[in-house]
C-alpha cells in the first residue's frame, strides 16, 4: 500500500494549527533521568488545549475541509478526548458542530463540550451504533465526518507533536509514544523518522489493548474484543486501514506496559513531577520505568499524550 | 525598625541560587482567564527541585554563610519543605545537614531528604522540642542553624521568585503570594515593588491561620493557637519579627480563605490545569476563583508555593 502522507504534510499542518493549537512544554525531571541512566525529554500534552493532542488532528482536519463544504459543519463519534478537541477546533473555525457521545459520559466531558458551544447528540452505548448515528447525521446534513484516527490530514496534524518536540530538544536516539487507534504514532514515527533517520520510534499499548502487538506478527490487521484497561484511549480494537501500514513501516517495535505499571507511572508523574497525566498518556513513562524500553537510548523523548483523569479515578491511586 | 533587605540582595540571591534552583515556567490558563475576567499568570514552585520554594531561601543562606563556619554544617527543623529544601542545598554545596524532623513525617518526605544524604534526627512531636533540639546540636557541633523564614538570607532568597515572574511577564497590576511565616511575601513584595511601585501585593492565609490578618489590625505582632487547616505550609502561630515590617510595609492587603475553597481550586488546577499543587499553594488561585481579590486588576501574577501532596490526601478531593 504506497504512503500517502508525507513529511511537508506535517509541516504543513503545523502552519494550520498554530493559531489553534498550544505548543506544549517539554518538561524534564533529575529523578527520571538519574532513576533511568538517560536524558527524558517529556512532551506535555495534558498541557495541550483540551488536555490531550487531539486537537492537532482535529484542527488540520477541519481546516482541510474544502471551503464549500465547511458552512454544513462537521459531526463526529466520541466519548472522550476526540469529541472535545473536535468541539475546540470547530468553534475556532467558526463552523457547527455535532457530537455523538454516549448518555452515561462523564459529566465533565459532556459538560466541556457544551461549553465549546457544540451541539450534543446523545446515543445509549448498549443498544445504538455511534458509527450508524453519526454517518446518518452526516448524510443527512452533508456535515463532514471527523475521524478519530485513520486518515491523513489526522495523522498529519497528530505529527506536529512529535515535529515540536525535535525542533526543542536535539539529537533524540529514540520516541516513545502512546498506541491506541495509530494517528498519533504514525505522524509522529513518520517525521521524526524524516528529521533523524537513526531515531528508534517505539510505540506503548496496554497489555489488554494488544491489537497492534498482534497485528505486527501476524502481519496483517487483527481485531481484538473490546479490552478491559485503565488506558481509556487506548481501548481500539483494530488498527486502522491508513495507520497500520504507517506503524509497520516506521515504528521500530511495540511494547506492553500493565494497568499496575501505569497506575505506578501516573503516582511517579504526581507525586514527583506534579503532573496529571491520564492513564493512556503515561504508557511511555510505565515502559520506561519497567524495563520495558531496549537499553542504549540515552536521550529520550517521551509523548504524555493526555491529561483528561476524573477525580475520582485519581482517588483509586492512593 | 528599620529594614534590613534591599532589592539588591533579592538581585545578588538570583545569581548566587542559579546553579541549585530551578527557574520555574510561568503558566496560563483560557479557562481561568475568561472565568476572572483577567491575565492571570501562575508562576509555578510546585515545578521547583524539593517541590516547593523553598529551596531558593535555604540555597541563599548556605551560600551566605562564611567560608570558615561551611565545613561544620548546617541543622534545621522542619516537617515539610524547609527540611528537603536546605537537604538539597546542603548536598550542592557539598556541606552536611541534620534535619531534626518528627517520628511521624510522612514517609515520603523522610525518604527524600535521606536520599539528599542529610543525617536525619527524630523527635517525638508530642514530648519533645525540636527547636531544642536543633539549638542543642548546632552549640554542639558548631553546625549553623538555618531558620524556616525569620532571616535576611532567607527573605532575599525567597524574593528571587517574584524578580523571575516580573522578568518573565511584563505590566503586572497585582502579585498574590501564598502568606505563613511570610518569607516569600516578604521578599517578593520588597522586589516587585522597587520593579514596579504601582503593583498591588496581597497576602493569603487561610482562615484558622490568620496570624497576620490579625496582627495588621492590632499593629503588633500576634500569637494564635496552632491552627486547624489543610495549608500545612501556612500554619505558622505568629509573623516574624524581620518578616513582619517588611509586610507592614510592602504588602498592600491581606486576604482570607476557607478549607473548602482551597480545596476547589486544587480541583481547578488539577482537573483544568493538569498539576498538583499543594493546599498551601493553591490559596492563591481560592482568592481569585472565589472573588477575594478586589477588582481591578487586569494582569495578574500568581505564586504557586508548591506542589507535595501526599496520594492519601488528594484521594479526599475526589
Amino acid at each position: 500500500m504506497s504512503i500517502h502522507v508525507k513529511p511537508d504534510d506535517i509541516r504543513a499542518a503545523a502552519r494550520r494549527i498554530a493559531p489553534v493549537a498550544r505548543r506544549t512544554p517539554v518538561l524534564t525531571s533529575r529523578t527520571l533521568n538519574e532513576r533511568c541512566g538517560a536524558e527524558v525529554f517529556l512532551k506535555a500534552e495534558n498541557f495541550q488545549r483540551g488536555g490531550a493532542f487531539k486537537i492537532r488532528g482535529a484542527t488540520n482536519f477541519l481546516y482541510s475541509i474544502p471551503e464549500s463544504d465547511r458552512a454544513r459543519g462537521v459531526v463526529a463519534f466520541s466519548s472522550g478526548n476526540h469529541a472535545q478537541a473536535v468541539a475546540i477546533a470547530a468553534r475556532s473555525l467558526g463552523m457547527n458542530a455535532t457530537l455523538v457521545m454516549p448518555t452515561d459520559a462523564p459529566k465533565s466531558k459532556l459538560d466541556a463540550t457544551r461549553a465549546q458551544g457544540a451541539r450534543i447528540v446523545p446515543y445509549d452505548r448498549f443498544r445504538e451504533s455511534r458509527e450508524e448515528i453519526g454517518r446518518a447525521i452526516s448524510a443527512e446534513t452533508g456535515a463532514t465526518l471527523v475521524p478519530p484516527f485513520d486518515h491523513e490530514w489526522i495523522v498529519a496534524g497528530q505529527g506536529t507533536c512529535a515535529l515540536e518536540l525535535m525542533a526543542e530538544v536535539a539529537g533524540l536516539d529514540a520516541l516513545v509514544v502512546p498506541l491506541g487507534g495509530g494517528g498519533l504514532i504514525s505522524g509522529s514515527a513518520l517525521i521524526a523518522k524524516d528529521l533523524s533517520p537513526a531515531i528508534r520510534v517505539y510505540g506503548v499499548e496496554p497489555e489488554a489493548g494488544n491489537d497492534y502487538w498482534l497485528s505486527r506478527r501476524r502481519g496483517e490487521r487483527v481485531e481484538i474484543a473490546s479490552p478491559d484497561t485503565i488506558a481509556d484511549g487506548l481501548r481500539t480494537t483494530k488498527p486502522g486501514a491508513i495507520t497500520f501500514p504507517l506503524v509497520e513501516r516506521y515504528v521500530d517495535e511495540i511494547l506492553l506496559v500493565g494497568d499496575a505499571e501505569i497506575r505506578e507511572a501516573m503516582r511517579f508523574l504526581l507525586s514527583r513531577m506534579k503532573i496529571l497525566v491520564e492513564p493512556s498518556g503515561a504508557v511511555g513513562v510505565a515502559a520506561l520505568l519497567f524495563g520495558k524500553l531496549p537499553a542504549g537510548a540515552k536521550r529520550l523523548g517521551i509523548v504524555l499524550s493526555g491529561g483528561n483523569v476524573d477525580l475520582e479515578f485519581l482517588a483509586t491511586l492512593a
